[in-house]
């Protein structure tokens, strides 16, 4: 009988905003892997760590250091492909032999998340299963009280890895958007923005729901580099009933 | 001293998929309300009902029955926007009182939700908070394993109300695509993805994470209308690593 494999979302930051169900998995648990940089702590590890079960075995999988390489480069692509493959035959082994093995992930698993990696890679061979979580772009839209979307609204996520002209382009044609992804792109998204008329609402969010976030509007923030927890919102709604 | 307004995300269906955040504010909670429409139960409420503390008030919110007015009929939007306007006022006296209200929201409470009506309301006169819950779609693509979106994909959500015509624009235009409010429009929406060449690989989850969910691909769906609770997913992620 081979174990099971569970992606487990872990909200955006607030060690509250995890659900019974994550909770619940994690309690059940032999393994517990989780996504980390070498020489960082696990942003997934702290929000979760109080619900591990007691003699759970904890697996760092330690992104391989690809900050020189562009990231177009295929020696970047070939780095993090070896990289998942080696974490999935790691799983694998504690799966076949018959142990349950939980994957944080930071918000929802599925959403711009590394888990999908492991996913396609497990899911054919063992049972697997996914828990969504609050995704971060609902705990920073929650944690400034702005309502993102409603009625007919088109809302647009959109990496701030793009360039700038096709996140001006885009930003011109949504109702509503989030852009993720911000840390050294938040000059050019703040350029993007302006030029698609959008800088006098957009809201940045540094942060959302953890110790030390700020919220203020993107016209305030000062131009050093965002840090890797930053997101920009632009609300969609206004007032009609 | 007056209460405490909070917005509280329930979920996507699953009782479990609930925050430990949720579950704290509605145990200190003197009222709790929810939306529903006369006839029939409040879906948050059944979500949320085990963590409702013994002796609150229950306030069930009633829309107007709106159903015979089009929607962009301005008769509709009076209704809608006295509706919001009297609720606003029923809760305002509890929190003059010094009561706490949770709002209970579906999914999560400021992403195309009713909940925003209150909050834009009171949140100025009274101390608000929004709790922020799993969305619907996160809880529907978690249910079908499938990775939405990673890298530099753009993701965009489209209510299915909007014309066949922008649909098929906006889809053309995607890398992976959430259409919400399938209902009666599911014959648009599915004309919409074929001509926008996204049908193939388009999915249909009804009633995700709930008791009674169905999956499958959007393909093999009757042109029967769809429920309330039924959304379509188009993934944008390809394996590249
Ligand atoms: C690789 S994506 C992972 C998203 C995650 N799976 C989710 O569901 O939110 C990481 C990006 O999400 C955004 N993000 C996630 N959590 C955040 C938070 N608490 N505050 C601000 N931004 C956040 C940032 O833009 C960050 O660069
Ligand atoms: C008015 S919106 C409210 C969305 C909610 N606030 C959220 O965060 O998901 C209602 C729409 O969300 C989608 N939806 C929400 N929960 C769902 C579920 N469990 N299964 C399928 N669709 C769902 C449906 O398309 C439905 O018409």
């Amino acid at each position: 009988m081979s174990g099971r494999l569970i992606g487990v979302g872990v909200g955006p930051g607030d060690p509250d905003l995890i659900t019974l169900k994550a909770v619940r998995a994690l309690a059940g648990a032999d393994v517990v892997a989780y996504f980390a940089k070498a020489g960082n702590g696990s942003h997934a590890r702290a929000i979760a760590a109080a619900h591990f079960p007691p003699g759970a075995e904890e697996m760092p999988l330690l992104y391989p250091v690809t900050t020189e390489l562009p990231r177009h480069d295929p020696a970047y692509r070939d780095a993090l492909c070896g990289f998942y493959e080696e974490a999935s035959v790691r799983i694998a082994e504690r799966l076949a032999a018959g142990r349950t093995v939980a994957v944080l992930s930071e918000g929802d698993p599925l959403f711009y998340g590394s888990y999908m990696h492991l996913h396609v890679r497990l899911s054919g061979r063992f049972p697997a299963e996914v828990i969504a979580g609050v995704t971060g772009m609902s705990g920073c839209w929650s944690t400034v009280g702005m309502p993102i979307a409603q009625g007919d609204d088109v809302l647009m996520v959109l990496p701030g890895t793009l360039s700038e002209a096709e996140l001006a382009r885009r930003l011109a044609e949504a109702d509503a958007a989030v852009i993720m992804k911000v840390g050294r792109n938040l000059p050019k998204i703040r350029r993007a923005l302006a030029a698609a008329g959008r800088l006098p609402r957009a809201y940045y969010v540094e942060r959302g729901t953890m110790v030390g976030c700020t919220a203020i509007p993107l016209s305030a923030r000062d131009e050093a580099p965002a840090p890797y927890f930053a997101i920009v919102l632009v609300p969609g709604w206004e007032r009609t009933a």
